[in-house]
C-alpha cells in the first residue's frame, strides 16, 4: 500500500507551487482494487483485492474534480448507478479535506461523515498525506478502499460487468487497448496534467516551457480529431472520457487561472466540436457542475487568486449549439449499445450551473 | 493646483483592492496645461498655464500603460514627433516610481533621472502621490508640467496646431464635439475603467457589479459599431483612440487578469473587426507593445498575480487578418488628410514584441 504524498492539486495538502521548480504530480495513490475474482487479481505490491459487491461501496467524487469527474462520467455510461452509490463533497475543500458541506447537516447521508478524511483515517488511524477525490469508501466500515482514480474507472469497466446496465458500451474494446493506453497516457502526462504544470510553474522558465509542451499535445489532439469522431476512432472509450474532463474546464479555468492561454478551446475547431459532441451525449454533459468547477479552482487555490473572487465568465451558452461531428461518421455508442438513460433525481446538477438540459 | 492620489492603477501608490469595496479611481491630476496662448487659457483653479514651444517639452509615456498609449498614438497621427519628444519608461515600475529602466545606463537620455518621480519632486519637493504616466516635463528645469491625460491629448490637438505636420487628422471636428464628449465619457467610465473596476473589486459582490456595468458598455459598444466604422461614424477621432487602447489590451490582459472574462474581443465580430482596424491604421498598431503590456499587468500587480508570471498567451497574429471594415463605407482619415508616415527609427516597437509589420 502507498499513500497519497503532498503537492496533489485534487488533494487537500501541501503547496501547490514551489518556487522555481516544475511542479510535479504526485502519483502514489491508495492502490487497493475492488475487483470480481479477488483471488486473481492483478495487485500493486502490497495492495488488496476487495469483492465486487452490490451496495457495499460509495463513491465519493466532487464535481468539481475533473479526475473525479471521470468516475461520475463512467459511472452514468455504465449504469452503475445502483450497484455504487454516491457522495458529492463540495467544491471548496479546506486545508484539511474535502467537505460533504452541501450536504443537509454538513454530512454525507450515507457515510455520516462531515470531512472525506475521516473516512481516510477510519482507514489509517496515521494517514497524513493530502486527502483526494475520487476515493471509494467501503460503506459498512466507513474506510477508504482506494484513490487510484485510473484504477478506479478500468475497474469500473472491467471489474462490475455484471452490474452494468443493458446496452453498456464497451470503453476499453480489446482490439483498442494497446494503442488506447499509449494515447491516455500522452492525454494524461502532456494535457490532464500539462494544465496544472503551467498554472502550478514555479518560474517564468517552468511555465514557459510548460505552455509549450501543454500547446504540443493539444496540437496534436486537434490534429488527431481533424478525420476521427473520437479520440480512438469511431465511438466513445474510456480514452474520451479522460479528454473531456480536461476539456470542460479549459475555458473556464486553465486559460486564465492556469495560463494556458494560446487559445480558447472554442477557438480550436475539431478539439471544440468534438468537446461539444460529447458534452451533448447523455453521462458527459449531465455531470458538469461549471458553477462548482469555476468555485473550486478560483476559491481553493488562493496561491494564485488571492481575492478568491470567482469570475462570471465566459459565456457557456456556446456547449449547447450543434458540433456537426456527424460528419466525421462514428456514433457515441457502438451498434447494439445504447446511450444511459435520464440522470437520477438526486444527483441532477442544480439548474443554472450549466447551459446542459437533460 | 491638485495632486494625483494613491489608489490610481497607472501611478506606481497605494493599494489597489481595498476588500469590500468597489475600485474607485482617483481623478485628480496636476491640471497645469501647455496651451497656444498663455494669457487666455481656461485653467482649473490654482493650475497654470505653460507656452507651446518646440523642443520644451519631454512627453513620458510608458508603452505597457493604456492612459499613456493615447498620447503616443495621437502624437504619431498629428504628426508632433520633432515638436514633441518622448521618452520612454519600461513596463514595470516599482513601489515608488516609473523607471527608466531600459535606457543606456538605466536613465532618461534628454531629463538625465533614472526615475519619473524625481520630475515630479523637481515640482514639487513635497510630492508624495503616485508618480503616473503620462506626464508632460518641463526639459530646462526638469519639473512635471501636467500628468492630466485627458487634457494632454486634447490640447495636443487643439493647442499644438502650429506644430501639427501637413495632412493630420482633426480628431476634435467641431460639429461631433458634444456627441463625442458623452461618449468618450461613457467610453471612460463604463471600459476604459471598467475593466480595472472588475479586476480591482475587493469582493464578490463589487465584482459581479463591475461586470455587468463592463459588459453592458461592451454591448453598447458593439451594437454602436455594427453600423458605424468608427465610434462618431466616417472617419477616426479622439474617442476611437480613448476606446482603442483598452480593446488591444482586452485578450492579452483584461479578460483574464482582470476577469473580464464573458467574451474575448476576438469573439465580438464589430469590435473585433473595428480594434483590427485601428490597430492596422499607422499610429495605432506601431505605438502597441504587446510584450511591454503583459509584463506591465502581470509583474506589476503582486496582489493580482502573486507568482509574477506573465502568460505565454493569447496568441496575437490575428491582429494582421483583414477587418472587412471598409464594407461600412468611411476611411481612417477624412479627405484632404492623410496617415502619418513611418515611426521614427529610435521608437519602433522592438520585433518579436508585435505582430504588427510597419
Amino acid at each position: 500500500m502507498t499513500k497519497p504524498t503532498s503537492g496533489d492539486p485534487h488533494s487537500t495538502a501541501g503547496l501547490y507551487v514551489h518556487a522555481g521548480q516544475e511542479y510535479t504530480r504526485d502519483t502514489a495513490y491508495i492502490e487497493d482494487r475492488i475487483v470480481a475474482d479477488p483471488d486473481h487479481a492483478e495487485l500493486a505490491p502490497g495492495a488488496r483485492a476487495w469483492p465486487v459487491a452490490a451496495g457495499r461501496y460509495r463513491l465519493v467524487a466532487a464535481r468539481a474534480c475533473p479526475w473525479a469527474n471521470r468516475t461520475l462520467i463512467v459511472r452514468r455510461l455504465l449504469g452503475l448507478e445502483d450497484a455504487i452509490s454516491v457522495g458529492m463533497p463540495g467544491p471548496t475543500h479546506d486545508a484539511r479535506s474535502w467537505r460533504f458541506h452541501l450536504d443537509p447537516d454538513g454530512r454525507d447521508p450515507v457515510l455520516g461523515t462531515e470531512r472525506l478524511q475521516e473516512n481516510y483515517l477510519a482507514r489509517f488511524t496515521d494517514y497524513s498525506r493530502g486527502i483526494t477525490v475520487p476515493a471509494i469508501v467501503d460503506v459498512p466500515t466507513g474506510q477508504v478502499v482506494t484513490n487510484d482514480f485510473p484504477q478506479i474507472t478500468e475497474d469500473f469497466s472491467t471489474q462490475w460487468r455484471r452490474f452494468h446496465r443493458e446496452g453498456a458500451p464497451d470503453l476499453w474494446p480489446a482490439e483498442l487497448v494497446p494503442e488506447m493506453r499509449q494515447v491516455m497516457k500522452r492525454v494524461y502526462t502532456e494535457i490532464n496534467n500539462g494544465v496544472y504544470r503551467c498554472g502550478f510553474a514555479g518560474s517564468q522558465q517552468a511555465y514557459d516551457a510548460a505552455y509549450d509542451r501543454l500547446w504540443a499535445a493539444m496540437d496534436w489532439v486537434e490534429d488527431r480529431l481533424s478525420t476521427r469522431r473520437y479520440l480512438m476512432g469511431e465511438h466513445i472509450t474510456e480514452a474520451d472520457v479522460r479528454l473531456f474532463t480536461t476539456l470542460v474546464r479549459f475555458d473556464p479555468v486553465y486559460v486564465s487561472h492556469f495560463k494556458a492561454s494560446r487559445n480558447k478551446l472554442t477557438e480550436l475547431p475539431h478539439l471544440w466540436g468534438y468537446a461539444r459532441d460529447l458534452f451533448q451525449t447523455p453521462g458527459f454533459g449531465d455531470t458538469v457542475d461549471f458553477q462548482q468547477i469555476k468555485e473550486h479552482y478560483f476559491v481553493v487555490h488562493r496561491d494564485i487568486n488571492p481575492s478568491g473572487i470567482v469570475p462570471r465568465g465566459p459565456a457557456l451558452e456556446n456547449w449547447t449549439t450543434p458540433h456537426g461531428r456527424e460528419a466525421l461518421g462514428g456514433s457515441p455508442f457502438a451498434p447494439g449499445t445504447t446511450a444511459p438513460g435520464p440522470v437520477r433525481p438526486g444527483e441532477r446538477v442544480p439548474a443554472g450551473h450549466t447551459p446542459f438540459v437533460a
